[in-house]
């Protein structure tokens, strides 16, 4: 088949074998995946990657010098049942399913593994168990967005938001804007964004942000500020006189930038008692101030990836119109197309989310 | 009156006026007073500290280029009442006070402050509003612990700890030990602590610790994996087969050191969605891993100080009994002995606290 591979930490278009399905498994033919942030980085920084996952204990430990197929947000068409395989859905049914493969031995990571190629390629297998059928009248482009949007649902929830809790979410690409989505389906208002990019504040915007910032011109706290401050003054803590302005209620700041720098940004500006959501997945070492976090009393959540019901409830949200889809696509691109787009992707002023179509000629 | 104090980042002992009690304020005889790990900190790293306060907005701003006395950890006598006081306490009545003023202006810091001198001189000036009485069978020296202690009751409140947390303390110098006794205290049990001085685990068992670890021969993780099997194993979760060893009740890590490196350690050896509890005060930059935390949906939680209430009640702790106070103090010196204690408190194998008590001729 063919696939956009990492090899010798280069994406390269190669012809590699079909991967054959095994117990409880299903071949699948990709029909659109999502690039990811994390495989930008996955590729730039590959030594990295895979010393930083075998120091954190994950499954994303690759051996570099042997092929892998990235690619883990996407949406395919069963080809053929493997043995073993309870056919509850049929040859030709549309599937999304999380990138992992469950196996007696334990999961297995699809996407960041030299066994089991990821999206970027013809063809996958993937575990019956796991496949979501996607609803019919719900396009093949929208429902691979299921994986990335996920994350931001998992975000939201994780952060436990109270009915005051007033968000921050610092970045707006394909993390951010899942954030907002998810901060949307919460209710939780008004919703802040900030990110340097007008494309992408504008993206924030359609996905349900309500006040957008550029940090070069301004402060993502002072919007902050005035959209924190009590509607209902009642229910206001009442602050003692030396403090200026106005009772503001609790900061929950999303993380979703993932470069060095961000979060010690963060606890410098967040105000007292902040709880800070690192989303973003920042893969190099990073600079805190640990008396920042003491004089404030700040907290700090790192999250990543979703649940299975979080999975399969945000195919639902996409399915039914709750998350809007379609703005995020902004290219596609066949597997020969995949290198210029990691190139593009480094460009935030024209993209959110680039889609590999394998079948493309 | 006669004072240990920080001039041009040195500790000399001097001559300098008494404090004058304004509106709502007593002046105070210091009757002891702890010398806090902080305070070889802001003598060692001054100008560090400063910068560092500054960035985080808090009140220990100090000029440099002027006198200091700290000291923040006291037990006093009320010498004279000044202006506008309730006089409820009489003079000659012993007292603790959290080491702060309220001023019309916002509250101020006693002891790291060019206005303000801490418990190292034989007289501060103090809130009356603030001031709580000691119970008169209470050792003054025993007294004088009540706010590193608190600071322990703080950090085990904030860690809201469930029924099934399974708790570990990094590192028992002082603020481990108030940690220990606080665990002790809300029954979270066994309580595993690790520090490499044979003394302090001797202390810690002292103070509640049930298993005590020296790092240098064994991870504290074994031990705290032995003691954080479920004992009743219809409330364990059930775990995949390919999951190695028991199941292990969820961890909660009391950070007590405060140097550089140990939340990058703890957060590399940490099992899945563990809390981190930051107790330990770094003044310096620091350098984490995202990754480690976001791999594992790591929490990490600053905290900072007390409230009155953790404040007032550990005075009670203290005077029932429930918090033993005497196994910490491990020296007193006079005002003159002060720049020595600064010194012999970087060998942890001979001190926990030192007190000084600046009547002393």
């Amino acid at each position: 088949m063919r696939a956009a591979v990492m090899r010798d930490r280069k994406l390269v278009v190669a012809d590699i074998p079909v991967p054959e399905p095994r117990s409880g498994e299903v071949l699948v033919r990709t029909l659109a995946c999502g690039i990811c942030g994390s495989d930008l980085h996955a590729l730039k920084y590959a030594d990295q990657f895979v010393e930083s996952s075998r120091r954190a204990g994950n499954a994303f430990v690759m051996d570099l010098g042997r092929d892998v197929v990235m690619g883990h947000e996407f949406c395919a068409e069963i080809i053929e049942h493997g043995p073993e395989t309870a056919r509850r859905l049929p040859v030709g049914a549309r599937v999304c399913s999380r990138p992992t493969l469950l196996r007696p031995t334990g999961p297995q990571t699809v996407g960041y593994s030299n066994e089991n190629p990821g999206g970027y390629g013809e063809y996958m297998r993937l575990s019956e168990a796991l496949l979501l059928p996607v609803p019919d009248h719900l396009a093949t482009e929208h429902a691979a967005l299921t994986e990335p949007m996920a994350v931001g649902l998992h975000a939201v929830n994780k952060a436990r938001l109270g009915p005051d809790d007033a968000p921050l979410v610092v970045g707006c690409g394909p993390v951010g804007l899942a954030v907002i989505a998810a901060l949307e389906l919460t209710g939780a208002r008004p919703i802040v964004a900030a990110d340097f990019s007008a494309r992408r504040r504008e993206l924030a915007v359609a996905l349900g942000a309500d006040v957008v910032v550029d940090p070069a011109n301004e402060t993502p706290w002072q919007s902050w500020r005035d959209a924190a401050v009590w509607r209902d003054m009642e229910r206001a803590p009442q602050l003692p006189p030396w403090i200026p302005g106005p009772p503001l209620r609790p900061a929950v700041v999303f993380e979703c930038v993932g470069v060095p720098g961000v979060i010690d940004g963060i606890m410098a500006a967040a105000p007292r008692y902040s709880r800070i959501v690192v989303v973003g997945v920042c893969m190099e070492q990073d600079a805190i101030f640990p008396l920042l976090g003491i004089s404030k009393e700040l907290n700090l959540q790192f999250v990543l990836g979703y649940t299975p019901d979080e999975f399969a409830a945000t195919l639902g949200y996409i399915a039914g119109g709750r998350i809007p889809a379609e703005p995020l696509i902004t290219g596609k691109v066949g597997v020969d197309g995949v290198a210029g787009a990691f190139q593009e992707l480094g460009s935030p002023e024209r993209h959110a989310k680039i889609l590999v179509e394998p079948w493309r000629p």
